[in-house]
């Protein structure tokens, strides 16, 4: 039983049938074939709008060639004081930007607070060089902690952002996941809040290896071509990426699969709330389950073969001295009996 | 009929099943897993000793990620003059090294001539800032117009850059191919001739997505997991890129494969050279052919539906105006009979 | 009068005299003449051991190139929280390492504190390639905010960084001010403690343009002449930043004038500490104070021509609706005078 | 008597002073002093329009941050083969602009030939994103053979910028020794012709650093401070790079002073042109001189305590065994019985 990450899940199988289905015949190489620019359709559908996309080979270069597109020199980009991007990209943002930097901006379950965010920007005058300029604001969705923003949420945020000229960019890795969440559409969730560029993410929702930048207004991707040429982004075979997408986004698989996940990570974690020897630090919106288990309990976990990662406490949150915070991930591979041997463990 | 390039071809059956294979069931993700560890070995036995290895995403990648590993300020990458890193990486070298600068040499068939070598060398004495510190040297096997190194050719300019304290590096995007050209192994032709790095590709012959970085000294690759991850080239689900390399390297896939690229190339050349309507610029010694064809002879190539590119012709190549130069390439993917369809419009 | 920055005073009558001195005659370019090499023979003889000197334009470039050559990929500095590497460089250090990230280490007085720096570094485990890898420690003495670390504290920082394998950069764009209110020498100030590289500052002390980076191995420093010269910060008349250093660091120039900019300061200071109509902050080691001010008298202050400028107060920092934190720098042209002056004003 | 090069020599006596008089008294740091706004209005009056005027720190710094203004991703730069840019700024212009590349394109007398910059973008189609894309022509006004572009020659080549829509930079490190040579005004020299960004240089004829970028269209030059600041080239003392300007371009001191640089070369050209042992390589538009020497007289001259540097005969230059080239630079410190002295010796 896995809840490690959900990259450590493999593929879904329709995926895999989609690779194999196209590993016979020639396709124009580096995203010229059909089979490309039908995908690129779809992402037009899906979002309502024609869109520029880009794909590349992982959720960091996703991230970081967005914010390459939005360079400018000296430039800041506001996140969330916990964001991936801060964190856990090991520099990439500042390597493939040549030198921008992430300014953390602190809110309330894994979100940036507008009012905070307001203040952020403040903070760099415009024209005072010596602090640098504001670039771009880049909010998770879903978070790093498995909450979501609401579609109020995402509008104040861009209307902050606006209200300074800068672009808004969400770092949906989990981007499915939020969506269903909310029970929106994806245009709902992006443009029409305020959303400019979108790193969209398959490979964590069933997808081998799946992430695409989607810039909403094809005009501002004009250079995006030689920004990802010249990040060693661009695929040959781009087939292989696009027949991922193909079968990712049609009949709702998509949908269908961060549903799944989501209802997996609701379940575990009422086994985590009504547990005696748990509690859940807060309530997942999406398909990460951060419960508070006591010791005795959480070995009894790991020695029935649970994988799960412990997690840094958010200051404010209290432990008992025999409590730990950790981390469950839910995907498409959970399945509900793997739920029920926790409960299971979890209830004795 | 397709002879554009090797990747527009697909992925070999075994590939693609070792893809399905591998979909279910969890993980290490980033190139930790069971599955990774054990095509590491996979490399360490094809090389015959220890070698540190990195997966990245594209051949682009392999190249510039093997020269940020060798980087020096101010540093010098000496390469073909119509090498791939310098003609067709779009800048990814100089980006992904934070400027490193390429300096051609000359040479025929498209190979480094170590006279020339030294001679470009000089050109930057040790401690003169003003031109830039000499920072590696990097051929291409197979080159980019498809002729091979000898052993020999490889052991002398692996020569003038020990002579000289840089690292050699082999841009092995069609590796397997000057391999069996030459009937030897992969230590005789990289370390035991003095290659220090070595970018290992396995798209072009058959993989749909498997490039990696091959350092001979583990010790010397130290900062490479730091720059793989800053570069935005560490899959989450490394897995898919070790089961397509443990496909590809077993039961010598690759070289039957590189072989039956190479027999095509040989076979098609031979319809050129034979022709009365065209003649071979040079013999390939890989998967690479460039015929001279008179323009009726091409356009019914063409109106027969056979792909290929044209191409500049390198200097002292005199062409009658009824001719020009072209290039086909031969992939696993190519068959017999294409070769006998051209061969039937060749003799017309 | 004016106190808004040392670098908006000119420069000394001897740095003056010397520029003249050297105006005439032939000199190698590029760091090469002689008076370059009696200056490099200087720091020796001030350091106290044989130290490799690179002069640079600025004091932003001293603090970047002396990142970029102790740079790793995916590289972590630790500075305090408001040192000017991280607030006031506009990215220099990011953009000149190509990417290198500073963490902000929290601390009392503007210094960082070896706790918390313990804690920091212990953030980022090695092999972690998520997260980065430490990759030095930097200090700023003086701090931004007029304190000076002892050699205690500068002792027990080394201790940290050693322990995690860190070279310890010194921020030295106020180097005079911090080394005589100490009263101690460059040696113990720095190795003796543990520093690594320090930026020295000569512009804020009376030169017009006089920074340089120190390595205090210089066996370390092999990379820096072309880390100077492709950041382009090699000045082909040299000689002009040598005859400032000479001037400065001859006669005990450079010692004598951060003595007075300091005796100013610790006048200034208690003008603002025994006022009726102000208070202060902290008591300045150096030569910035930083007094809190009743409006109306700030009013005065002004209006009588005093230039000065207003500071973010930090956390913890209670001031009254009618106050304001401020900032007062004093140097080499600051006059008794001028304090005369404003204790007329502070004292009606 | 020393002609290595013009930036051995030292400053103009009026630039010392300018030093001088600007050493006591407050200014407001980072180029928002009224000296500083004077000397703007200077660059102004100078170029008959309003510019925008950035100074830096070296003459690296002025091209490498033209161009870094100038960028785009995957960028390529057009400079003659033998361009300072190629040759001798240590790799600054691909580091500060974070990897654009430079492409040679091949001309006469040390000039860019039109024909052959056509033939140079040709080869890189719009939107071909494997080669990367074109982003800039550059020529060096005069260049490093002492050359000097007529009007027409420098019309011609802002023509076929203009028609690929790049911008045109000129070098001018050399920027009054060409402007005197051909007897026009900057105006007619630049923009009128279609330069759209110079490096102008003041230190090579009697500066002792004076260097500026100054960009035709302000409106293009938005970002430029912050990518001054971000590559650590904003003084805080700027005033004394402002005075220096003023004593500079006052009173036709820099044209005059470039007019003595080129008759003193005139004059050795002469002496070369007509002495037995010698002849004249080119013959000089502005301070560079070229002869081809023979040997015995050579040493005659270095033993004479003559410095100069030999030089790499181009292409095409036929040498007897016994001579070699030589490169002799002028410079307001060139004194006509220096000339004198080498003609006696010649003509023995």
């Amino acid at each position: 039983m896995n809840f490690s990450s959900d990259n450590w899940a493999g593929a879904l199988p329709q995926v895999a049938e989609a690779l194999v289905k196209h590993a016979s015949g020639f396709a124009t190489a580096y995203g010229q074939s059909d089979l490309d620019k039908r995908v690129e359709q779809l992402f037009n559908e899906i979002f309502e709008r024609e869109v520029a996309v880009f794909f590349v080979a992982t959720g960091t270069a996703a991230n970081s060639l967005s914010m390459a597109l939005l360079n400018r020199p000296g430039g800041v980009i506001f996140a969330q004081t916990k964001a991936h991007m801060i964190e856990d990209e090991g520099g990439a943002v500042e390597f493939l930007t040549a030198g921008a930097r992430l300014h953390g901006v602190e809110g309330e379950k894994g979100k940036i607070d507008p009012d905070n965010l307001e203040r952020a920007i403040r903070l760099f005058p415009a024209e005072f060089v010596h602090h640098g300029q504001p670039m771009a604001v880049s909010i998770t969705q879903s978070t790093e902690i498995g909450t979501v923003y609401s579609l109020e949420e995402i509008e104040k945020i861009g209307a902050v952002a606006k209200a300074h000229s800068l672009p808004l960019h969400m770092d949906g890795a989990r981007f499915a996941n939020a969506l269903v969440s909310l029970g929106t559409t994806p245009a709902e969730m992006t443009w029409k809040r305020g959303v400019d560029v979108v790193s969209f993410g398959g490979t964590k929702n069933g997808c081998w290896c799946a992430e695409a930048v989607v810039v909403m207004d094809p005009a501002r991707a004009r250079d995006m071509p030689f920004i990802r040429k010249r990040s060693a982004q661009l695929f040959s075979k781009s087939r292989f990426i696009a027949a991922q997408f193909e079968a990712y986004l049609s009949n709702g698989l998509w949908l269908d699969t961060a549903r799944h996940s989501n209802a997996m990570a609701q379940e575990l974690a009422e086994v985590f709330r009504t547990s005696a020897h748990s509690r859940i630090a807060w309530m997942p919106d999406a398909n990460e389950v951060f419960p508070i288990i006591r010791d005795p309990q959480a070995k009894r976990l790991m020695d029935a073969g649970v994988n799960f990662y412990d997690w840094n406490p958010p200051a404010g949150l209290a432990l008992e001295p025999d409590e730990k915070l950790y981390r469950f991930v839910t995907s498409f591979a959970t399945r509900k009996e793997d739920i029920e041997a926790i409960r299971s463990i979890m209830s004795a």
